[in-house]
């Protein structure tokens, strides 16, 4: 065995695995052309060769289907991968999807921090990851471990994009002291959960403004378990009257920054709420309204409006990405963060036929107008 | 003649001024309520003593009516100087104004940068300017030295507010370099005229938006004259057509700033004419509408919004404003600035009752409604 080991070059053992591994045969959602996404993706099918020496081999393990994604086949999101004749097309396409999390399940002799078993998520957004297995370089992914406390499929599939954007803009904007205030609407939102519970876990104190319903009550609730410290609707948060009770909870502290997914007067009310010399952040627009903000805030009291994107965010530092994931991936197995809810739906890529998986993921898409969607793979 | 003056003391030469000089009777406009300024000013009559050893007695040549001026009569204003028994009043006044060119008609023995006949202005806002006379310390002032070039009492007046505002949001908001380009609304505001003047001379182009009106052309070869590189009228702004007019004049150049003082429908074109990474600065909100922004502004072209307040900036840095101001004096002198026009109405403080000067100024607030007024005082 020791006679072996040592007279096996690199070269040889490459070889050997080729013979000796299953090809893996892979079937991705892929679209050639910009419109309605469910008339335009396809199922295109292609086999995966053995990881070059520094690849690695991955089988998805679930992923979400979020409006960017939806966005990007429209052609209308400002960041999409280029279509090219990739996996052996002969005509232009691109993989749909952004995010997933993947399972090792072939590494190549050079690999030197991945092992088979091993959760991984891409490292950067475009990836493509509505397929059943990919290949890439060690470098193309972050590892994530393995199961542990909250960090569930769900959890880990969704990380990079709402649980990275919650923390990047609490900490990364303007530097909030422990009993500092943010004010956010969205408050039930994907991103506004994490952000109450990522402020619970920094000490910051927040009022989430919520849409009223009829279950409000029971909204407020469920939120304030999550670590929110006020929840209040867009009503109150539009009234004079209200402001006083506003006033109370804050006392003598400070609102130094706003989160904004909404737009419009929702957007006013909150600049509102703001303390002099505080941060307006837009990370999203639900009510399709542009974002207004009364002119005496940005002159007298000193008001900054910016952005967060977070596709942006991370083109621009992969090691800044890598120390967020890490962060919050610590929050998840301490059990102090828990995922955003979402419908899950399991797809067995090997026993459906190409029509299936067509009429799969053109239902999910139909799903998820409704509901966040969570596509799991069957082990 | 040489033992004379080493044998007086300091103390002696201030008694003897005292009993050679004359008494200087002066009067101001005062207010001791907020309301609507025709009602609420007053003349207020007091002697001033002779100045402390490092004060300084002046004589108002010329001040602006502003907006600002008012809206503090009104108590609209969230800055403004305190009511208070002052001047010998029996009850809390306050002096109106901020902005005003002073002369300097006698020094204290320790005074050591001005001397009589220098021109001056208030290193502070909320001085109160309206009035005849007025005494302090040397360092209350800024020196601005004697008229030359264009440097005229209406340039010296009216230089701390609009002219510094001008330069201030041109080159401390975000780095321009010689070439780039900014755009704003308000084009033939003051600020807006002082900004294309500066902008030319530290090498920017400007795209400047007006209202449309019947002598268009006339004001746009007035813009151009004074240093605007093209000038457009809201349509225009608005029009997506006449965005590839604009796209070609820009050519490969960033537009790295936009200056807002209207708001609403405006302040969105405007800040549609921004590169990525772009900053927008609000200095006022004619319109009287909210400041308005396309959320993906925000999302995809890392759009960052503020504020500017001169107001603000003087209370926060002395140093910086003195700086500031010597660079514009410098431009006037030098004839590389004009001062905005203003309607200029001599006023007689000796010559008038009480009666006459609060008519004077009643008159004079109305016709500030329709154009900049500039009270000169007679020689």
């Amino acid at each position: 065995m020791f006679a072996k080991t040592i007279s096996t070059t690199a070269f040889q053992k490459t070889i050997n695995r080729q013979f000796i591994r299953t090809m893996v045969n892979a079937k991705a959602i892929v679209y050639s052309n910009y419109g309605i996404p469910s008339e335009e993706i396809k199922v295109h099918k292609y086999t995966i060769d053995s990881p070059t020496a520094d690849g690695v081999v991955l089988k998805t393990l679930a992923h979400p289907i979020n409006p960017s994604d939806i966005n990007q086949i429209e052609g209308v999101y400002p960041s999409r991968p280029q279509l090219a004749e990739i996996l052996g097309s002969e005509i232009p396409i691109a993989v749909a999807g952004n995010e997933a999390l993947s399972k090792v399940v072939e590494v190549g002799p050079d690999v030197k921090d991945l092992k088979v078993g091993d959760w991984v998520i891409p490292s950067f957004p475009n990836y493509g990851t509505w397929r059943s297995h990919c290949s890439g370089k060690e470098s193309d992914y972050i590892k994530i471990g393995s199961p542990e406390g909250n960090l569930t499929k769900n959890a880990a599939a969704c990380l990079s994009v709402n649980t990275c954007t919650a923390y990047e803009m609490l900490t990364t904007i303007t530097k909030l002291e422990p009993g500092d205030w943010f004010v956010q609407n969205g408050g039930t939102s994907s991103v506004g959960r994490f952000a109450v519970q990522i402020a619970k876990i920094l000490g910051y104190n927040s009022i989430s403004v919520v849409r009223d319903r009829p279950n409000i009550e029971e909204v407020k609730q469920e939120l304030q378990a999550l670590g929110a410290t006020h929840v209040i609707t867009e009503e109150q948060c539009g009234s004079r009257q209200f402001l006083k009770t506003i006033k109370q909870w804050i006392g003598n502290g400070q609102v130094k920054l706003a989160l904004n997914c909404v737009g419009g007067e929702s957007s006013s009310n909150l600049a509102r709420k703001l303390s002099p010399d505080g941060f307006f952040v837009t990370y999203g627009g639900m009510s399709k309204r542009p974002v207004t903000f009364p002119t005496s805030l940005f002159i007298f009291k000193n008001l900054t409006a910016k952005g967060y994107w977070i596709t942006k965010n991370n083109f621009k530092d992969l090691d800044q990405k890598k120390h967020v994931v890490k962060t919050v991936l610590e929050y998840f197995r301490d059990q102090k963060l828990v995922a955003a809810t979402a419908e899950e739906t399991e797809i067995d890529w090997e026993a459906l036929g190409d029509a299936e998986v067509l009429k799969f993921y053109q239902d999910s898409l139909q799903r998820s107008k409704s509901r966040k969607q969570l596509i799991v793979s069957k082990d």
